[in-house]
């Protein structure tokens, strides 16, 4: 059986796992935390969760996992099967990580975990990034309903975990809203939000929450 | 046919550009300077390069053109036939991008423009990270000789096009060879160096050069 490393506060754990959940596969989740640890490098090269457990070994990165259960298991598709409409979806669930996803992570420690403040140089780059990351979004995204279109797929995965991590970044350090303009999106956030499955998540996440702060609070700890 | 819309001193374009040759597909360079203009942004939404241009319209983002280009596009393929280890190669790639390519390019218009200094708080994480990153590197690649092993693939593009700039940020900045210690990675470099189209993408860059360097100089404008 297929078994899922990571945590459930971590947003890349939740976009593979709300996949396997809705490609209705069976698995296991492996409670493991990121570090430099040399037993956890050797699972995860870089540290990093979520990492797939396979008959063959481990993968890790999100996307290259989330590709493998495409090409390998059954279950409802996550992709289109054009080729341009495929590359159109990567480069939708791309521009979200790229541009969203990772300048709000810069801030995730101050914002989410209450650590120390960003430091000034990296909150403003974050500001910058993310103001395009957003204007891209909405030039972008479809919302008609979902991320690419009509169907549920990889983008969405994206954007359920990502984009609201962003937008709480946003008001709190920015005093913005980067969803403002944007009603087609929050309507999206809000139908993901009704998904039984990602009602699911959202539960695992609150009942592991108090464990995971004391952890990331711990002298010396950082977030996976 | 085919387009490929870039300049020739990003190493994006150049990654998509060297896949294009490998492959030994006809297509076109069109000039194309990333920015924020609406008129680029029409183009590609977070006004970044290389963009694709095919029949059905434009892609953007690096590895869905690559995607694109291995599901629809005959010649050498540059991903393993087989989910497992296609998905090692995409992760290896990844890896590269994440971790080695974006921490890196933080440190790029010091480096390689003579632009201004990074602030410090964004050059002692990208040394932080990068760090992280190349041990990552050591870990995951099987240079043999390839990064992901006895064929070249979509892991190279990456290797070939981050590693090199990533290594000078590291000499300039922070006083480390982030290869020391590594001595089949400076194999590859040097084995993918002698590659006729590598020859011909680092030579259209050198002419390519004093032109760029003068517009990412100019007053107001940063690089693509």
């Amino acid at each position: 059986m297929l078994k899922l490393y990571g945590f459930a506060a971590s947003n890349y754990f939740n976009m593979v796992k709300l996949a396997l959940m809705e490609k209705a596969l069976p698995f296991e989740t492996v409670p493991f935390h990121g570090c430099q640890n040399p037993q956890i490098l050797a699972v995860s090269p870089r540290g990093k969760v979520p990492v797939l457990e396979t008959e063959q070994g481990f993968l890790s990165e999100t996307d290259a996992i989330l590709d493998y259960l495409e090409e390998t298991q059954p279950g409802i598709a996550l992709l289109p099967g054009e080729p341009f409409a495929r590359a159109g979806v990567r480069a939708l669930a791309k521009e979200i990580e790229l541009y969203i996803e990772l300048p709000a992570r810069v801030c995730y420690v101050e914002v989410f975990f209450g650590g120390r403040p960003t430091p000034e140089a990296l909150k403003a780059k974050a500001g910058r990034d993310l103001v395009k990351g957003f204007t891209a979004l909405k030039q972008r995204a479809r919302f008609a309903p979902y991320a690419a279109g009509e169907r549920f797929t990889l983008a969405d995965l994206y954007f359920l975990y990502s984009v609201d991590l962003a937008v709480e970044v946003g008001k709190r350090l920015f005093d913005v809203d980067f969803l403002s303009g944007m009603p087609a999106a929050r309507a999206l956030l809000e139908r993901l939000a009704e998904n039984p499955n990602v009602q699911k998540i959202a539960a695992d996440r609150l009942a592991e929450a108090p464990a995971f702060l004391e952890r990331v609070r711990a002298p010396g700890r950082t977030p996976g």
